[in-house]
């Protein structure tokens, strides 16, 4: 069996990795914590760190209770299923990750219908739209209302962050229908921090939320789903039909906790670098960045360079180390987060002005 | 945040847990393993130490490629939607664990449909039935067959393995009906070290196997689905549909590289530990067991005792630290695993005669 | 467009054809209520005809509310879609129509789980199996119980009665367990005739219950789902999604109405016969049939015989214009129907005879 | 069973009903061809004059073959589910009917994922939107495509026509990307009327059509999908599944064999009888219409009166026998059709002056 030594040539280490939060690694406190863990079978509901990162993450959102789930697109999968039966209508935004990132679960395994409604720029649906949409009409033509589902903050639009103040608004709206509201808030913590609020000022006007140990709080895997017990109780048969039930799970849990302990604050650090990001694109020849919409840890901008097409761009900063990632023929996407410090932002900004000139 | 350490009262570490070997611990190896994992985000295919796991994984079993799942649930779903379309049937045993305990998830969320047949005490399915089954009609009122399942080891058979002669015929008759075979091979080691032969002399005679790295082979989180590299391809499309995409999998793949390497001889540690419980239960007033179906690391047998019943006397088993499982009003089920010892089996035996006398 | 003239080399009607009760045509009266229905949109609900037997097939088997589909496998498709939601199980007779007929549709399109448990020869399920199948286990490993489904009279089983006590018995154990029952009545009035009770003595011990007006009542095209007010509006629901929703659907109806006003007394007609079959048949070498069992108008039997195979003997009967149809390699079915007379019966007898001598 | 004798007072007859061309009747002719059909069990495929139609309207559609479903949801359902597998793409028009009208069904039962385009004022979608749709990304985050669909003439953009050159060019692009083009030609006819062309030229760019007896043809009930002999035997088994296999379908069948020989070409006068409310309406205060886009027998215009909202005006209309109805709070439409004469419109328009002025 020799030859499975895992290569250092394969190893991402040297890069500037600004693709996605999704690539950070997990730090020393998190590496400790999954080697000391204390261990049951999940599947019994008998691995203790699991059992306290799920009362932690419900606790931290404000609702009954939490479980754990191997990926956000499970978690947001699983409360759709838990909320919506089969024919009934997921009123979502037409430039949501679900509609777009999750290959159509919810359609394809669940039997529900997507309805997307148009995102506005700053990640909203309009009112009226929604209005509409979630009003149910007693006519055996349609598919009738299940769920209405937001995004915070919103992955596509950039970053931008919905205030607790339209949430309520479309909480109440969902409620007067009887519907529930998920939140698809897998960077629900820098919201939190963008907007300088405790978390539960923004999900107390959810139903369910379902939110992200990877991404920016570097945990290496995991998301919670977190909601009212009887939801939550769905939530967890949804999960293990789909295969999201784990045994020992308390290795992922044990650098969860570290995650949801250590790692929020620090996400002020990553807005502050993209803007600092963003500030310096946004003085060079061919980027376009509305700056007011930099609002988290995503830098999102429009490329037309008169000599480098966005591909041609993208291939020279690769060769010299820093990933960026496409999000269309004239849009580029940069993403900070736990590992790339000011000094990085700094470098990546000189390369690209070298590049641009 | 004070409160969230895991305390030790809940910790499992003090019982002689038989219910499964799903409770199993990693050891000191994998606990190594894990911490000093190089990572990588698996969903951009860039974890090393995932790479690494799967190539090693499909070596072994001799297919050309395999996937990690977060589950043996998932595996089995993701390897039945990657072969099948909606409406087809998946011809299985009617005591397999895909038909009872993974919540229906092929029909539920794949829309296809369970023809189960009678499994044999020995695990099997005659072979005269499976012909039946497979064979295509051309006539719209039937579902069309679109897969043939085993189980080996077969769960609630008790452990019973499936020979390659056996599985050469069976693969025969699904080539000839133009089917894929695909095998639940949770437990495919405890079969090739029960019978002596090498994994392969086993996996070469199904299309797509699935196997787990948690249950006898310690690793806390984890199972493998190998096959063609076509299939494989789709089984990723399902994985990621289904929520089962991680992004530092390489801590879970560090453990799952050292089960595959370090693990699987000692099985028959297990098988022997099982042999000797049987043997000292058979004496025992109340218990029935078939001993020539204890050939892997399970024990299933009929209790029925003048003085207690099943749940009583798992119930005085507890009080003394000693877990075992029901399987029914007159059938208990009792699994040895990775720290289970020898020592420990013999403590048991003391245990129940004590009770039972 | 000449050619489009339907030609009489096509018809089928020199032939005696005992493949099935739906191949009767419909008679005069049938055909004259057709020519003058009046009509209206039914998926307005505003078609008179279809109104009417609504209400009529309603009052006669004890409901509530009735819904006319196409046929029987959408009439117990719709219901099951009504009663049961994603993922829970539909507890069957293993040789039932709905689980052996209807292309798998529940779990292809409805996400449902087939739960199928031995049907006795009588068509019944064993009560002991039931209640463990019908019990709710709170363990995210099963897919829970959904409905009961029974069928009466019960086709694969040689057209059995259930009797109004087992059918209570069931009604109650479901109801133990807060499950609906279905009944797949698909020849529900057969079974009332043949039991000389009112049909409501067999529909009362049930939720939904499904009938067909094709079959022995002649009607060219429909069935009929009927059941609590509730339930049928969910039922129209399904019906408009499956496609079943139909304009001027009064032409089907007033052929129903006649159906149900005129053709169920004369059932006692087909039974006769079946059973003037049956005696006949049972005398001939190479034939066994249970007298017993020949309770309806289905005439099932072995035939072993040591000249011809069933499908020689079959071929030789079509030569001579009899039509039987085949039910495995040893087994054949015959049914009598509307268009059937004792005279054709004799003459079949007589030609078995002879090719049999 | 006195009682179930349908009254006069249910019968629509006296109204002007233009709320749908669904409301049509069927003429004396056909309801000779139905009385005096010729009949066979169309699940063993023996109808002869379901056979005879299935032949007329894939020859004139010039399709290889055909098969009557009861429904155009059913039709559409059909066609989807046998060109697309679980998880697969729908693109399809915002305002489509498939999309508005058929209760999710694609979704709910056969697992798909709507993929809505906007939809232009004339009924078309962009055919740079449909290239980004159609392309295949080999990235397990995203749904793949499996199917376009156009409509035709397109109800919800008010009866508009797509013309053979539009066709030609999604029809080209489809191919380009090996994705079957699917045509709700519910009203396929009109187009063809309007556009002086034979409906061949409209049919011959698309792989699969679904167009309706009913409706304007005025035929009680059915609908046909015709396209190659391979897809359509998927139609069929879809069919079967769905629970649209009827039995003596003829019936239906000879209804609709008057429709196809007799009934299109009157189509011309229905249009000419849009054309002459429009242009009435058009005068009239309160109402706006843009006559460039009544096209067929769809007239649908903005209502905005000082005195009257939409429901008060089509209630006004309502009692004085003029049925129309409503689209939202300020859209009103009326639908031509067989029954509707020149005198009807005539008499509509000065009603309808008398209530606005």
């Amino acid at each position: 069996m020799e030859g499975y030594v895992v290569s250092d040539a394969e190893s991402m280490a040297d890069r500037i990795d600004l693709r996605s939060d999704t690539v950070t690694l997990p730090g020393p406190a998190m590496r400790a914590a999954m080697a000391d863990a204390v261990l049951g079978d999940d599947v019994y509901g008998e691995d203790p760190t699991v059992n306290a990162l799920e009362r932690l993450a419900a606790e931290m959102v404000g609702k009954e209770a939490a479980v754990l789930v191997p990926s956000g697109t499970m978690g947001n999968l699983a409360a759709l299923l838990a909320h919506c039966q089969r024919g009934q209508r997921v009123i979502l935004g037409s430039e949501s990750h679900i509609y777009h990132y999750e290959a159509g679960g919810a359609s394809a395994l669940g039997g529900l219908v997507y309805h997307p409604l148009p995102n506005t720029a700053d990640g909203r649906i309009d009112l009226d739209l929604l209005e509409v949409a979630a009003t149910k009409v007693d006519d055996a033509h349609f598919a009738p209302p299940g769920v209405i589902c937001l995004e915070n903050t919103h992955n596509r639009c950039g970053g931008v962050v919905l205030t607790p103040d339209y949430l309520a608004r479309v909480h109440a709206l969902a409620r007067a229908h009887d519907l529930p509201l998920h939140l698809d808030g897998a960077r629900i913590f820098n919201a939190a921090i963008a907007l300088g609020v405790p978390v539960t000022a923004l999900t107390a006007h959810v139903d369910t939320v379902m939110f992200c140990l990877s991404k920016g709080l570097a945990a290496p895997i995991g998301s919670l789903v977190a909601g009212p017990a009887s939801v939550i109780k769905r939530v967890r048969r949804v999960r293990k039909m789909l295969g999201g039930g784990m045994r020992q799970a308390g290795v992922i849990a044990a650098a969860g906790i570290v995650a949801l302990n250590q790692m929020i604050d620090r996400l002020a650090v990553d807005h502050a670098n993209a803007r600092l990001l963003a500030a310096g694109l946004a003085e060079l020849p061919g980027i376009q960045i509305d700056l007011n919409r930099v609002q988290t840890n995503i830098v999102r901008f429009t490329f037309v360079h008169p000599r480098l097409s966005v591909s041609e761009f993208l291939a020279a900063l690769r060769t010299r180390g820093i990933l960026m990632g496409s999000m269309g023929s004239t849009s580029i996407r940069a993403v900070t987060h736990y590992g790339i410090e000011r000094s990085h932002i700094e470098h990546v900004i000189a390369v690209a002005a070298e590049l641009l000139a």
